[in-house]
């Protein structure tokens, strides 16, 4: 299995890129191949002690950064680091791509280099986000803004895929975000999809109110962009300002401080099944090869989680499963 | 001030409904005309010894019920509390109308029996949710799943009248929720609606992203009522799911149970600023006059809150500053 690795995306690259990027080649015995300023990434591994063992080195100059507009990427950003990986992705030399940086650049490099399935008519953000009972995918998390229904009933079938064969989650439920459980409920996009996700091979549970989305009553949220971008979002919102106030209210006096001393395991099983970095980020799905995002944020742990789930997403065959999926739809 | 009383709406009509309109007398001295069926009521309070001074009573047998199709408001069940409130309201016979029941029926019942403001191309419904600052409004909150641009400027028009006239907010902030805070943003309804709030007669600070809404940066947030509705029960769904969690591990063991004990004054103040209880429910925007929809779980508390929220409806005269905002804007 070899990954390739976009070395100077996100928020924290190289150092963190590089980190996590040894620590999964030890830990689970893939290759990689980093693509980024040469003589950076030697310099940076070795001022840090970080091995290069196990990993190739391409050379690509330029980056593309998040003021960048995303479409340079194919255009005067043709050498960066990002561009350079999609092409060595498309080109058969890696198993799977990973990128800490731009969303935007990266969905439209992926498209432009590396193609959509065939018969897929765009390409999908496909986050994972904490539930109470666990977790649950979103598809789409933001890429496409406006949406057709049979888009939607298309990322149904690509996040069952990956639920099923990454996640191990047999026969994932798949639910439509509306605005209630009937099948008349939201607008004309909601009732075509409701219609086709009926049809499609999936197993397909119906529509799901947003009160019932953070219980995880299904294992594949369906989504326009604009309303899974406002999901994900919110969730990550008013998550951050209530664990804000809880731990003002810990901070505020001595009484709290104990208090805060007395429930610190408990607090911290929940932050950890909370924690978004065990998730690594989200597949892009709908590309003829396997595109993984880590969040932008990524420090070493998270970018290790990230190479370990695009292991998976190769490992796993999604993309076959999609295609069969695709014929079996029509 | 006469604030008309659908007795007969919500989880817990007609008791609650009726200690709350005491309590509201008591407590505004405003008077209150109850629409019900009069032998219940007049049981009701007798069994409770609940005060009907300051009340009259219109006898209005029928009930709608959430199982109802909404539009049975003004066919089969036009006898209803809600359709009898309605009709006084459009009389003539009071200065506000409010309503625990179908927000459904509430709508259609409205629409037709009150007519919106002349201009007004649809009503809206506008909750009021907590944030870090306190809190904002959200327009629309589910009322219009299918938007047109020129009606989401009308929200902004109509939710900035009401935060100042009601709420107390000089120039209230108005933003439009979106995937970005660019104005590039969104999507087509994004786009257009933006430019026309650019142009409204209101303070629009652009575009706010989903995760920045709890926080409170702005005072009225603007949505299509898909969006909106996904808005106002993730949140809840969110929030509960959190507490819940926060719950579980303060009731785990003992020291879990000390350190409720002595977090125990700031969490309940938190919590009392988080209760949506305290602002009742929502204002319908957009009716020739004023109607509040109370929530549909209320208990006398909220009830009582909601008559002396829609006695600030009609003393700050909102509608008033709508029509005069919609000239305005043309």
């Amino acid at each position: 299995m070899k990954i390739i690795v976009d070395a100077f995306g996100g928020d924290n690259a190289p150092l963190e890129i590089l980190k996590g990027s040894a620590a999964a080649v030890a830990a689970y015995g893939c290759d990689i191949l980093l693509c980024g300023d040469e003589s950076v990434i030697r310099k940076v591994a070795a001022d840090n002690q970080i091995s290069l063992a196990g990993m190739e080195i391409v050379h690509a100059p330029d980056v593309i950064s998040m003021e960048d507009e995303p479409g340079e990427v194919v255009k005067t950003k043709k050498n960066c680091s990002m561009a350079e990986g999609l092409r060595r992705l498309a080109a058969g030399e890696g198993d799977a791509f990973v990128s800490a940086g731009s969303t935007g650049a990266l969905l439209i490099g992926s498209t432009l280099l590396v193609k959509r399935i065939k018969g897929i008519k765009r390409c999908a953000l496909a986050p994972i986000l904490p539930s109470d009972s666990g977790f649950y995918m979103l598809i789409d998390g933001g890429a496409n803004v406006e949406c057709r229904p049979e888009m939607l009933e298309q990322f149904g079938i690509m996040g069952s895929a990956y639920m099923e064969k990454v996640m191990g989650i047999k026969a994932p439920k798949v639910g439509l975000a509306n605005v209630g459980t009937e099948p008349t409920k939201g607008g004309e996009l909601q009732h075509e999809a409701f219609s086709l996700l009926s049809k499609a091979p999936v197993n397909f549970i119906g529509n799901v109110e947003a009160r019932d989305f953070p219980a995880g009553v299904c294992d594949v949220l369906v989504a326009d962009g604009f309303t899974g971008n406002v999901i994900l979002k919110l969730t990550e919102g008013v998550a951050g300002t209530l664990f804000g106030n809880i731990k003002g209210i810990l901070k505020a006096n001595l009484k709290g401080k104990l208090a805060a001393a007395m429930i610190m395991p408990g607090l911290k099983a929940f932050k950890k099944r909370m924690d978004t970095d065990e998730y690594g980020g989200a597949p892009l799905l709908g590309t003829s090869k396997p595109v993984f995002k880590a969040h932008g944020s990524s420090n070493a742990y998270a970018f290790q989680n990230a190479i370990r789930l695009a292991c998976d997403f190769a490992k796993g065959n999604v993309i076959g499963t999609i295609e069969e999926s695709l014929q079996g739809s029509k």
